[in-house]
């Protein structure tokens, strides 16, 4: 199942987030966590990077490599592990890259449906960190607009499967689901059995006239 | 009236919620609602694509089109008409592409102020798209950079007039305005009635107390 | 000490609310804001640019230039100034420009956090300006990823050492620290206080019935 979905831009924290998130959930079942990673080694120094990156995580987390097909990874895993995917950006970046000239948006958004259903109907539980790529100028090549409308339905599909989501801004979590709404009709509850209260106080008190 | 703008990146849903919010607002005004499309059909193409989204609205909307002069269309209209507008950020993009070589900030921002002042005095009811184009890079090209930042100040000038401002992230509506600011003040005149219920509960109990 | 962290895009509004938050501290504090300008003159339509803004702002604030070494400047204002910085991502473009070709990641980051920690550790107050500028496509070039990420990490730190942080969307200011979490608290505080309330209102009705 997804749990929480964490967005944000370059450099937001969004990492650093979903990780603390990742761990405490872990924590609370007692399992070791996670890390999927998306990154494709495309060279020795990439692939450096990668243990680097690996190395660092070391103490808090076991990392898995899914750069493509990332399901079958998945179903490698215990039901009652907790996993952070990180991120659908590059994953999707891959599938963009590897489909070249023959990349469509239709096969994008296929694949991403089926990845996304697929992890929401999986026992396991999932952090998916996601880049925002879509609030600037519209990009002027058709297969970088290909890819950043296509990352738009990912992150709106994972958004609306997850129970929580959280918007990272210059490293501050905002909570976007569940919403402010919410917030505000919890607000409303509470003030409608205020009056509730208030009414009785009123009964209260003309009975307390009343007795002698 | 400017009842509603709906903000967001490239397909982040804001034009899912903005049909929704109107369907709403048209339903408890017992009125069919209208949708203001902005497309221009520059080939065949386009617009068989933009009969396309009429035919997909059919059962929902009656459109219109208004890729330009949209006040000319906007009163011919009901006075008691509800009308998504999809989107500003299309329509600012015809004025801009119109212009060519003479566009100017100074014109572009004239022109909005004349729409989105125009839309605000008028009877009917509208809900305004439109797409956040600034949190990217700074763009390269000065024009681009111009119509950046000409649709920075019309989307500013529509969320001030407006009722309420919604921003779309991945799908899910973050209401924006009335602000968390304002649902503070709410909570903190929630916390004051408290208080008074508090106090007036320690009068009641010394009356009780003194009753018998 | 840095009070007050404002974030947005292009044409966000994020200067003028700026501007309104810093005219507040300093009228509360009775003391002349300054503005610290970070535009670099860089030719004479550029220095009359910066002189027309500086006359227009005379009227509410005094202007003190800092394009470069900042801190160095910070030294010599008065320890309970109050200062609007505008804005970051200029101030880290003249940086990352005056490094050309040995422009360096760590070198920026360092930069920005001798410059970050500097101010928060100072006695001044300062509300600071930046750019969200990550939320669009990733750049094409190495060195423009370089600028976004880094200004990325600068508002990170800017945030985190900040005792108040908005984002300001198309004109519209959103508190993100403190966060909504905390008001989630508050209002979670404000419903065991509730229950509290009801049962003394029990205990209350019980003592009524007897009383007689």
């Amino acid at each position: 199942m997804i749990e929480h979905v964490v967005l944000g831009g370059a450099r937001s924290g969004k990492t650093a987030f979903a990780e603390r998130a990742t761990l405490t959930l872990a924590e609370n079942a007692h399992v070791t966590p996670l890390y999927i990673a998306t990154a494709v080694a495309t060279d020795p120094e990439m692939r450096a990077r990668i243990e680097r990156h690996v190395q660092l995580r070391a103490s808090r987390f076991v990392t898995r490599e899914a750069p493509r097909d990332m399901l079958e990874i998945v179903d490698t895993l215990d039901p009652d592990a907790v996993c952070l995917i990180d991120c659908l950006a590059t994953y999707m970046g891959t599938l963009w890259h590897d489909a070249g000239a023959r990349v469509s948006d239709d096969a994008l958004i296929a694949e991403g449906t089926a990845l996304l259903e697929g992890l929401a109907r999986r026992t396991p539980r999932f952090v998916i960190v996601s880049n925002e790529v879509g609030m600037g100028i519209v990009p002027e090549t058709a297969a970088v607009r290909m890819y950043r409308d296509a990352l738009g339905r990912w992150n709106a599909l994972a958004a609306a499967l997850a129970a929580r989501v959280t918007l990272t801004v210059a490293g501050i979590p905002v909570q976007i689901k569940p919403s402010q709404h919410d917030t505000r009709s919890r607000e409303q509850e509470l003030r409608s059995r205020e009056q509730e209260l208030r009414s009785r106080e009123q009964e209260l008190r003309s009975r307390t006239a009343d007795s002698p």
